[in-house]
Parts: C-alpha cells; structure tokens; sequence
C-alpha cells in the first residue's frame, strides 16, 4: 500500500501530472518546532533544475501544510501537506498514450490495474518522493534533538567513485558541488562523466552511501523488523534502486570471522553507564537487527534512469513493434537528486525505530513500577 | 515484532535452548494438501548434523501440527506448529552468562530488554529460522499449485563464486553436493574451503543466489511495498544477512541506461494475451516495484558466523575485560544451510504478494459487476 | 492512528479551524466511475446549516481530489482529497484558550499530548468526519456494482423513536425529513423535539439504525476480525457513539434459544446454489462473524452533544474554577448530520471485507489451478 | 485474521477437536515474573465442568508456555503456549457432519472457506477463548504492576438483573456465587434461571458488565482508535456477543446534554497534578476517545448458546432438511464462564493503549530533550 512506517507513518498520494503530490505523516511528536524553512530547504535539494546536472524541468515544490502544526509547533495530530504540481507539460506524453517504454512501469502497472495514466509515469514517477523528503524532514526534526544525526552522499557514479570507509571523508563538503560528493576530485570527474552521459541522450547509475550517527543501543526487532531490514525495505522502496547492503556489506562474504568480527573495547573505569564501544565496526552498528551504539553506513545501488534522450524500439499496447524518442526534460543521472531522499528514508525509519522502542525503555525507566 | 506478511503471516516463537521453536501461519489458503513428507524434507535440507560442513549437534526437527488441517488438507484456519528443542546442552554456555561475545546479538538485547537468555543466543540463534522453513514449506505448497517455481543455491563461499548468469546454470545440479551449488566444479572448492576454515576454528561468509520462476505479470505494490522491497525485507531479516540486490543489482550501478534498459519484444501475432516477454532482464522482473512477468532473480550477503572455535578477547556485562573460548558446535559456514531458508522467505512473500493482488485481480475478473 | 480499514484504507487528517479537513483512500478498486457529483451530494447530507435542525453555521464543503483519478476513472492509486475549511470563527474560541469544557476532549487531548488546540474541538470536532463521508462515498460507488446497499436513519430522538423492526419501514421517505426518521410522524415529533431542546440551550441524545442489504455470504474473519467487530469498531470511532448493537443486540440477551435461534429454511428444487434462505434473521446476517447473506441490521447509540448555549462551571488548565457560556453555533442534536457518516462508515468497512475476502474467492474460482 | 493488538500482540490459533488450543503473545514487557499458578488460575474460572451452571465436559486446561520466559521472568520475545485438548469426543459430531446448525458458524466457514471441520464448531468453538484468558493473564501481570485492575461480572441472565450502577456493588462478592454476580440474591435467583432453562433443553442469554480502575489519562487514539473503540472490537469479537456499550451507553439517547455533562470538580489546592477528577462519570472515563483517568465501565450482551438439547429442525449441505438432536455436553448459559474472558479482552486492549501511548508519554518525560 501506500503507507510506511509503524508509529510514526507517511501515508502518500500523488502522481506527476496530477493536481499536487501530498501526504500525512501520523505520530509526530507532540511540541515540536515546526521549522518550515528547513523543510523548504531539503525540498529543494531534490527539486528538479537545481544545476546542470539535473533536468531542466522547474518545479517550485511549495509545501503547504494543513494541518496538525498550531502555532508553529506539532500538536500529534496528522500532519497533512501537499505540493502543487506546476511545471506540467502533459501533452510532451501524449505520443507515448499507448506504448510501454523499456524498463518503465507502464506495463507492469497496466497489467495490475488494467489503466493507466500515460503522463510522466503517473504514480510511478520519482516525483512521488517529494512526500519522502516532506516526511523526512519532520523526521529530521525530531531525531535532531535526540541527538540523531543522518547523513547521505554520492558515493560512485558509473565506474567513478569516491573512498569507501566513511570516517576517511570530510562530510562538511557533500554540499559544496552538484553531484553531492564529499571527495572534492572524485566530484569533479563524476560531473564530468554525468555531462559526458547526457551529451549522448544516455543516463548513468551509481550509489549513495550513507550513515546514521547518534543511534543509540536498543533499536529494531529481532526477527522480522530487525533494524538492517527496516532500513533495508526503505532504500529499495526509492525508484530505481537495485540493492542494498549496510557494514562492510557484500564485501564481508569474501572474509573469515576472525577478520570482521567486532570486538567490544574495555571501557575505562566509572564508564561503563555510557554503554560499550567497538574496536571495529564491520557490523555496521547492528547486531541480531538491533542497533548496538556504533554509527550506521550503509550503500544504495541505483540503476541508471530507464528514460533515454535517443530513439529506442519497444512494443505498444497493442504488442505492435514502435520507435520512441521522448522529448521531455530528464535527469541523466538521478543520483544528486536522491541523496535528500535516501536522507529522509532512514531519518523515518530510525524515528519509526526510536519510538517503537520508547514503550520498552520506559517500562524499563519505570522499573520501580514493573 | 516476530510477525511477517499481511494477508500470508507467519508468526514465529522460540529460543534455541528453550522447549520449542514454532509459528502460527494465518491466511493459508483453504483446500489445499498439506505433504507432511515434503514439509519435513524441507527441515532436512535446513537440519544441523546432515554433513561434514555443518555443525555435528543432532535434531530430529520433527514438525507437529496443531490447527488448521483436516482430514490432510488445510481449513484457512491458522496452522499453529511445534518442533520440540532435543539436543540442548546448555550447560555448555554457563560460561557466557556474564560475556558480550564479539559481533553477536547478547549486547544489543540487554540493552534492548534489560535480560538476556545467555543459553546459545536465545532468540538471536538461526534456530529460530525453522519457522519460516516450515511457513515457506506450506507457502510452495500453494506456489506449486500457481506454478510459481523458487529456487536457491550457494553462489559464492569467500572467494570462490560460480558463474552469476543463472540461466547458464543447470539448477537440477543444486543438491547433488554438500554445499548445494550448482556448479560441480565451484562446489568441490567451496567444500575443500569450508574444511580448511574449520580446521582453523574459523568461518567465512557467501553468497547465496536465487530465482522466482513463473510469477505472473502484476504482483507488487507500487510505492513502499515494491516487491523487491518486500522481498529484500524479507532476505535482510535472516540471521547474518548484510546486503541484497536483484537484477543486476550492484552491477547496474556502473553501466548506461542504454545499456541496461530491458526492450519488450513484439510477440508473434495471437499471443499478445501471453503477456510480454522483455529482451533481457537486467531489471530483474521487476518494473516500477510490480513484476513483469519475467523471472526474478537476487543474490543474498552473508557474513561469516561470529562464533569461532578459537580464543577471542571480549567483555563481560560488568565491562571487564575476559577471553572466551567457546567449545559448542557451530557451523563454519551457514551457507548450506541457509539455501531452503532463503527459499522460504521467497516463498512467503511471493505467496502473500499474490495473495494481496487477488483482490484486484478479482476486481479485474468479475468487470461485467465493477 | 488516522488509518481504518485492511485493503480499503482511510487516513484522514484536518482540524475544524485549520487549513482544511482531508483524507487518503488506499486501495481504491481500479476502473471505477468517480461520480463527483454523489460524492458531493453525500457531504450536502453532512453539512451544517442544512436545516433549522442544525447548527446555522455555513460551509460549502467543497471536495477537491488530487489524484488517484484520471480521465473520470480511479486508477488503483491513492486518492487524496481536500476540504477547505471556510466558516471560521476562531475568535469566538478565544475565552476557552485556558478551560477544560465538561464532556468534552479538552483536558484528555492536552493530557495525552500535552498542548492543545483550542479552536472548535481541533482534531476532535465533528468536522473530522467530512473526510469518511468522502471515503464512504467512494466505498459506495463500488458496493453499487457488487450489488450491496447501505441505508441509516434516525430511528430515536430522545425518548422519541420509530418502529425497531427495519422490515416493516419504508427507507425511502428516509430523505423526506430534515430528522431523516422513515416514520413521518415519529419524524414530526422528533423535529419538535428538537426545537424544544435548541429553544433550552441544551441538547439530545439518540439512535441511528442502519442495515446492509445484498452483502453476499462468507464475508468477515472468524475470530478478532468478526464482521460485526470491525463494524461495531467503525461506529464506536464516530463522535458521541456510546454503544453499538446488530441483530437483535441487547434484547436477545433475555431471550432463551429455542427463540432467537434462526433456522435455516429449505430451498425450493434447482435453488440451492443461491444459498440459503432463513426462515428469521435475529442473529443479524451474521454467524461466528461471517455474513450469511442475509441482511445485517444494527443500531449506534450517540449521546447528547456536549457543547451547550447555556452557562456550565467547569476548571481550566490551572485547576481554577470557572464558567463558561459558549456562544459559537452548534448542533442541539447531531443525529440527523451523523446519518451519511453511519453509512459511510458502514460502507468502507464492507468494502474493506469484500476486499478482503476477495483472495479466498479467488482461491477457490481457481479450483483447477489450486 | 488471528492477531489482535498493535504492540501487544495476541496471535490465536486450534480447533475445539484438534491437537491444541495455542496462542503467541508478542509484545510482552520484559522482567515481568510470570505467576504461572496465577494463569492457571484464571484458566479454572473458563473451564468447562467448574459447576453444575456450566458443560459436565472435562479439561484439565493445563498451560504450557514454550518460549519468552527465562528463569520465571519475560523477556521481551514472544511468548509461545499451548493447551491441549483432552476430553474430546468428536464421534459426538458425526451426525453433523454435512448439516448446518441453527444459528451456528457452519454455513458462514463453508461458505467462506469451502471446506469445513464440522466436529464441534471446529475454530468457531469458544474452546478458542483459552488463548485469549492465558494472553489476558499474562497482560495482567503487567497491569497490576501499573495500578490498573480490571474486574467483571454477571449482571443479568435472562430478564434477572442486579443494579447496574457498578460504584453500588460489593466487587469482592463476585467469585463467592457460580453465575458470578456481585449481589447475592440476584445471584441465587440467575442459578434458579439456568437450571430451569438446563432442564428444558434450552439455553439463556444475559450482560457481562465491567470496569476498568485505575487506568491513566491520555490512553487511546483520537480518531480511529478511540479507546472505546478498541475496547468494543475486543469485546464484540467475543464468540455470541451482540452488543457493547460504555459509560451511560445506550441510556445516554434519552438524555439531554445538561444532565449528563461530565463537570471537572476545582481540585483542592495543590494537588492539580494528580490530574482532575470530574462530578459524574456519565462519559464512561474516556473522552473523545481518550481516557480521562476515570474508571471506565462498560457492559457486553451475550444471546443465548445456539446450541440446544431438544430437537430442531434445519438443513444439510444438500439443501435437504433434516433433524436435529444434538447430544455432546453444552452451557445453557456462557455467561458464568464468559466472566474471565470478558476481562482477559479488556487487559490486552488496555495494556497495549497503554505501551501505545508509552512513546508519546516518553517524548514528554524527556522533554528536556525534545
């Protein structure tokens, strides 16, 4: 369904070229600031036209909010939002009413619903995420004063990419370039390929790593809602998205257990309240699906965008050979744009997280009482 | 919480040193045979003790079905199942009462639950995945019936892989060897491998692969619930699980679009109502979350066991410094069998995703009311 | 949370004097005609103002959809939709900043979480509800092709009340009365009843009754999900609702077996694939929480509103005593408004059943296959 | 489906004549000491056989947990039981094999499921409840420790009744008489009544009344989950419930809002937060769904068991009619029995509103950081 999360939830509706993509984020935290600058300003780290590297569609993605914020702070009630749609030039798709593009959803969808909206992919258009990015902002609001903090970045585009050990990079400097790269070199020539690609009518993938710092110990189930898998499921929900792996990830099947196991540190004397430390972190903070206080990197692997700027053959609905060639205004590389939305992906599952263990803390806090 | 799928669920119980593992499957369909014999086949392929490359602890893994089966076929009633616990020598693990052993579970569950059950890692412990065999069981039985095949297989043991491309495997080869990887050749040196790592009192991780053969077009939710999401969900909830991808999952991330986009070939005349058949498959079967009809295949990261038959210096809940040396008997490598555990969770998700698109296909079918 | 239903879900959002009241509906059948104008024509049953019956306040309560639909047709994606909140007084909330009206949410709201929006009820105002006669509307114009009708009426008013037996009513001059009560002159003296409490300042409490007709045998899940369990959840969640009844309700519970026991009756030769008849229906159309096709007729208890036009002492935030005298403008009895959101209740939770029980259905028309 | 609860979990499964009654709980609060002898205990107030009011059948209903308990506490992993069938004689049933009972949920399974188990209702049994008293219990635990009780009774078999207002009776007396009821002459006359219905054959309908003390403000969710809500599901979804109503409940329809006004008292200085405490309790402890720390009395209609010593006439899957004349060994009235299941509903609904409500009550207590 259209529903994710546990206790705190986005519920999001919405297609390109219809009136407004919304959603309504229920569970938010009662007494929070609302602060709708910032929220604008993630929203515009995923909007369309921001550099060169991105179409040149433009969008104001505008958040208004109607409800469950009074006097500026949340009151716990459903936050509900929308943003208008504005920059629609439906008619760019009016050639493409009975075909199924290559490595669309036109068929898939079709064969599901028996319908279809044929404008810019309808729902399946990543601009759904625009209520991703809504959510996670929300999110982001109340992990900050947990003292939670997410970060993501563009870590590979094609066969350019930047170090992998996380702690090795200078996050300050993922927003100083387009592409959202913290390596200032490893940016520059990600650029360079991503200009390259769309010269050619051709689109590039890549991955965004990741990292969740400030999470305490306790969080995520042990079986089915192990905390990895949570998180899991969010990432592969993004469009184009093929994998997912968090620690030292598919690199660990090559190793031995005597190389990646993560031993715990000796905490000094008078110490042992603030919780153990790891000499290593190839876990990638999580152990049995429960968070264990280490910071959590994990990778996105995106394919390269299914919409091409060149003529290619495919089959119309009526499984008659055709040639398409869209107009339209692309990305040729979604990777820049998605780093906001991977941001907010986590923030809502660690928040979702962080408050479906609030009830077992505090019945242990309320030890006296239970 | 210890509960997965919407309209196919099952929900497990049980630690390994308890009096059993078991489940409750709600949303079996009615009707339909249940072969015990093969349910039980399924446990053998999972049980410890069936070779030299797994641990030597003996269990019978007898099933015992409480509910939902009358008269040997299935009421829609939930199944509600034991498998009594048999060979436990807890006393073995007297000496890890007080121990947080490296990269297991015991850390995170006592700070998640302020308690822990010290004996063979309590819940955290793969016995546990005997429920979802079980669940997996009776959901092929439904499969079979739809003609939805699934099958898994050890693709890579540290550094030894067999060839990625499955439709250049012969899968009849899987369980011909020990390690069930369908290349003769691969699997002989993944044995020899295996041997030498425990020989070492060691373990090493893998790669386990597999492919869903005859899904039809439409089955997916569109946003969150994408059906690699759910079915990455699924793989990232068992034990020692660090990445999935499907399709060419990471390997997309370094090509072109135009490399990669999956062209629908025009079908002959007449059987267009076949459905579309794609090209290639770098996609995986799976377009904008929805299956394309195609089939899916996906690789699933293991990491290498924590427990190792060697020395390791750790901490105890008091934060003092100990070494531990567990005796016990641990598998080297999970790999082998983790296959039908894998299988297992593919099928529960296939079968609940089919299970969750009935309605609409009943929308669709009965159109001359809606 | 703001969510109801399994397959067919509503999430609903809004405060009376935010910027709008809204809502979500998930699971939204594709292909379905989306009637605007009946949609419409149901909120005009709801709205203030359409009678001297009801509060004089004035709102258009206009519903604007954002998506889910295209080119007159649902299309099997979220629909989110909007009322904008128009009449607001806020002002005339202004002296009820601090207090903690009697019977009312006030003080359990700002227990719960701990700030409060004072403006007219916020979140829990009857103005929520505007968001289920939209979702309501739409579960309608789906339960019309499947053959399913819902009707409610006011059956008592105070201590004013028509026939209980639905058998012998006439449901269509249910609309030709501003009390909405199929009796004419019960409905006569109910009005009069209800101008007697406005001219007091007070309020009244009463019955709606309801029945489903042409629901199809089978739908309902036998334990916690009882048909009649989901429906009695669904009343029990309107505003003011103290009490749910189906079938012969409280009065079977002097009864002895031997007389309210329903005896199926034999069908006529040829018949009996339309299924059974009964010769009585005092268990309601429902049997261990399964429909049996036969019509379920139920009845919701509402209390009398708690918003008096007189003075009442009360406390506010600081535990001081005070007296109140609101002047706003409210209903002195919601019984004739709450008719659609009776039904539109009863609607979505059929709908959501059917759904539901849609896979079964489809398991067995497969017979061959499974 | 099988599952009631949102973080307290309660997953049922078994059939009156098959191997066992199970059930899983999920969501228990760690370190709770599990009272064994305490859940037995509740188990011999739903016994068959406990008094000549109820069945001559014989179960020894011993409980077996499997899981979750770790040196007589809870752990926080689901706690996994059974109780096995014992007494069954399902010759008894034969004859029924292809009939449908008056009344019964025989025709509604086989037209849901298309097969049926017809020995002694099969799943629709109230044997089924056993999950649900051992799941209440062991809710109970955890309430005791929170200060809340939960206390129910017989208040009226047939047309008998004792005062309704629940503050006028003596609780204590309640388990002193076999029908349950707190006042001892309404007592001996309900005995009196079964005994006769007994030798007639015949079976008797009656109200379970409750309460709830000690229950905390801020319980419940504003819209859909109201508390009230959730409680009324709970109880509706009880096997021969037909109706629920809280507070004044239905006799609130006569009423006008002046007189049942729930007016906060001034609380003597200084004690303002120990919360407020209101004049009347007309409301029932929970407003606009929330609970205002009041006690929350609620009554729950039972019809009479369909099952009669006496013949009746009906039809058989053949559309035939035929017969009947059931031996086997059934209540003439639930209601003694009905006692302990009423209460176990009513902890599990409380309890988990009650670890709901945990996460929001945690962001308050540590506001400082939010």
């Amino acid at each position: 369904m259209n529903t994710f999360g546990t206790l705190f939830r986005l519920t999001s509706f919405g297609e390109s070229h219809g009136a407004a993509i919304g959603g309504v984020v229920d569970g938010m935290p009662p007494g929070i600031d609302i602060d709708v600058d910032f929220i604008q300003s993630e929203l515009a780290r995923r909007k369309p036209g921001q550099s060169r590297l991105t179409t040149a569609r433009k969008e104001s993605d505008q958040v208004e909010f109607l409800s469950g914020i009074f006097e500026g702070k949340s009151t716990g009630t459903p936050i509900g939002f929308i943003v208008r749609n504005e920059n629609q030039h439906s008619t760019d798709y009016d050639d493409l009413r009975d075909v199924f593009r290559p490595s669309h959803a036109d068929y898939t969808y079709f064969m599901k619903y028996g319908i279809r909206d044929h404008r810019g992919g309808g729902r399946s258009s990543a601009r759904e995420t625009i209520a991703r990015v809504v959510a996670g902002a929300l999110a982001k609001l109340v992990l900050r004063k947990i003292g939670i903090r997410i970060t993501a970045w563009t870590q590979q585009v094609g066969n350019i990419a930047c170090e992998r050990d996380w702690t090795r990079l200078d996050l300050t400097l993922i927003e100083t370039n387009d592409v959202r790269c913290p390596a200032p070199d490893a940016a520059r020539r990600m650029e360079e390929l991503i200009m390259e690609v769309k010269a050619d009518g051709d689109t590039i993938g890549g991955v965004i790593a990741g990292v969740i710092e400030g999470c305490p110990a306790g969080l995520g189930e042990p079986v089915f809602g192990k905390l990895h898998a949570q998180l899991g499921s969010a990432m592969l929900s993004i469009n184009a998205v093929k994998g997912f792996e968090y620690g030292d990830g598919f690199a660990m099947t090559e190793k031995r257990g005597s190389e990646v196991n993560d031993r715990p540190s000796s905490p000094p004397r008078g110490e042992s309240e603030r919780g153990l430390e790891f000499c290593s972190n190839h876990s990638g903070g999580i152990q049995g699906g429960i968070s264990n206080g280490a910071p959590i990197p994990f990778r996105v692997a995106f394919k390269p965008v299914a919409t091409l700027l060149r003529p290619q053959e495919t089959v119309d609905i009526h499984g008659r050979a055709v040639t398409i060639n869209p107009r339209g205004r692309h990305d040729p590389c979604v990777l820049p744009r998605a780093v906001p939305i991977v941001e907010a992906m986590a923030a809502i599952t660690i928040l979702d997280a962080w408050l479906c263990a609030a009830q077992i803390v505090n019945c242990k806090s309320s030890n006296s009482k239970l």
